[in-house]
């Protein structure tokens, strides 16, 4: 949990300058957030609504996601003719994130709604802690936001080590084709574990009728297999086998690296929802998005860069943490990581599939 | 407002590794902290206690603070054979406060309480903002700390510019002796116009019977320029003016910068509380702090070191904002501030005057 934070700063590998995916998925995600906000300000017309960003991350995502969910409760409030509630609005990632990058930020959010919208009542925190387990005091909150998160892992999964003699998981970062039925049950018991101590810890967080919109890498695919959900960290073992083959490195540490991620099915959702029973799904949305939205900056980069800059920016703390990479080896890994997938590109455009889900607390 | 930060980090002139004056004084104010808290559980029986430390800083101090508050809060419910409520613990500084830093003790903190007091209903976030304004929700806050920084302004007292043809406070940074009557009365007047703006924000956010303890540098004469709240200013003035007439800082740059502090006296404290009329003083400590406590740590360093090393993790970044001062010469700096601080010393034993103020919010 250490180790699951983006790449930090501003430079030129940074997760503030390399999230224009995660940008466009949140703004997948923009309808039902705002019919979610409507619900929440008309059916319990809070004096102060509680929201909350988990998972917020640094950069300018997060603030415009704040920006936005702001303008909607101004808009919805004006549309029902009432006064707009005050905000407390908590901004949550794991201990370490870039709160610092984040909270210089805040002076021109808070200038730009009270020059847009004349809010002034808009107090907004950093909670850092995991999203696996309690984060705010009981029914505090109203509204709940992720984008991006929840298909990380609170561990990688238990039973995946050389415990009983090797590592289950060879020369692979993540589930795979070849995969062993017992890698797949341990990511899938540990995301089941994982995404139900999440709800169960939210539903004691948030007030009755409260909304929360979860939105996260999954699959359409009943077969945890499918490429949707896996091929990027096929493509990413692929890139790490062949420094291997060079002797840039050691094998051993490829086999013993997995992922703490789970793109799980619509349906493996759901099943958790019901079993903890706090939330029922009001509203799902699938998207389909391009590894490489085309978005070149006016820079003249490949395909396979663009894709494995915004993968580095995510994943580089975690790859730098077990390999003990040098930032050498770090750039060849990415090098080859993005002709691997420019490779691909010629024969087929990939994708990904991001879930939007819309859940109202019972009860 | 963008400079009056502590020194950032955990390096040899950071703030988080000279701040032993600013522990002593957290913990002069800890019977008045104590008794607030069990008044506040006492009569309001909160079943989740919102609490905040405003100016929080970076460093040990923080949280040594936060972690002395829970272990009150946990005592005192024991005490009356209450449930320990949940508690909501806001950090409060500025933007540019190194929130990174307090953020990645914040796990410890967590283990701590658990293990020593078996507390998981705690939720500790940062909001970064100033204090000379809103900052919570309405109705927010039972408990309200603050150590150590409100004898900092908003800002430098408007009128001690060149308006009017030439600076008012020549080689000076602070109220001084020789400082004409204008110049102590721009002070006094921003010290009225920010305590007050003060009180009227904490009282939106406070729940009546809520209760505050602030504990700020200021002084027990009523005469502003008494050594015991300008000497440290004057001190450092002389060792600016001796960089300047070795040509290493221009004279001009001293008379044009005034300090952003106050150190007023109960009186002046008080008549802001009356006029404002919101609170009520309900306790008042005074306690005299030695400039140098005598802690060497083992090394074998001078009072005046000692000293300068305390006030350059609070000054620097200001001092560098305005001066824009290499290393080398910030270093030379407090070099010559050392030695007029030891030369200070054999004549005389130099104090601080500390103000522990408790207040109520009225009915």
């Amino acid at each position: 949990m250490q180790v699951l934070h983006m790449n930090k700063g501003v430079g030129e590998t940074s997760y503030a300058k390399n999230s224009l995916i995660q940008e466009k998925i949140i703004s997948f995600g923009t309808s039902m957030v705002e019919a979610a906000i409507y619900s929440v300000l008309s059916e319990l017309k809070p004096e102060c609504i509680g929201v909350a960003d988990l998972g917020c991350s640094s950069g300018p995502n997060c603030l415009a996601t704040v920006s936005q969910i702001i303008h909607m409760v101004d808009h919805a409030s004006r549309q029902m003719g009432r006064l707009v509630p005050e905000l407390c609005v908590s901004l949550n990632d794991l201990p370490g994130n870039d709160f610092n990058n984040l909270f210089e930020l805040l002076p021109n959010l808070y200038k730009k709604i009270k020059d847009d919208y004349g809010i002034q009542g808009c107090f907004v925190c950093g909670l850092p802690g995991s999203f696996y387990g309690r984060l705010f005091p009981a029914k505090s909150l109203h509204f709940i936001h992720s984008s991006s998160s929840l298909h990380w892992l609170c561990q990688v999964p238990l039973g995946l080590g050389p415990e009983l003699g090797s590592h289950l998981n060879k020369e692979k970062l993540y589930i795979s084709k070849s995969s062993s039925v017992r890698v797949v049950e341990a990511y899938q018991q540990q995301f089941r574990k994982d995404f139900s101590l999440f709800l169960s810890s939210r539903a004691k967080e948030m007030v009755v009728k409260g909304r929360m919109v979860l939105s996260f890498m999954g699959r359409q695919s009943p077969d945890p297999c499918a490429d949707e959900a896996c091929y990027q960290w096929e493509l990413l073992a692929r890139a790490l086998m062949s420094l291997s083959l060079d002797g840039l490195v050691k094998k051993e540490m490829i086999d013993s690296f997995n992922a703490p991620y789970y793109a799980p099915s619509l349906k493996e959702v759901q099943c958790e929802v019901e079993k903890e029973g706090s939330f029922v799904v009001d509203g799902v949305e699938t998207f389909e998005i391009e590894w490489d939205d085309g978005d070149s900056s006016g820079f003249n980069e490949s395909s396979g860069n663009r894709v494995a800059k915004t993968i580095r920016a995510v994943v580089e703390p975690m790859l730098h943490s077990h390999f003990h990479m040098g930032p050498v080896i770090m750039d060849e890994l990415f090098r080859r990581y993005a002709n691997i997938i420019d490779d691909c590109f010629f024969e087929r455009r990939l994708k990904y599939t991001n879930l939007v889900i819309s859940f109202l607390k019972k009860g």
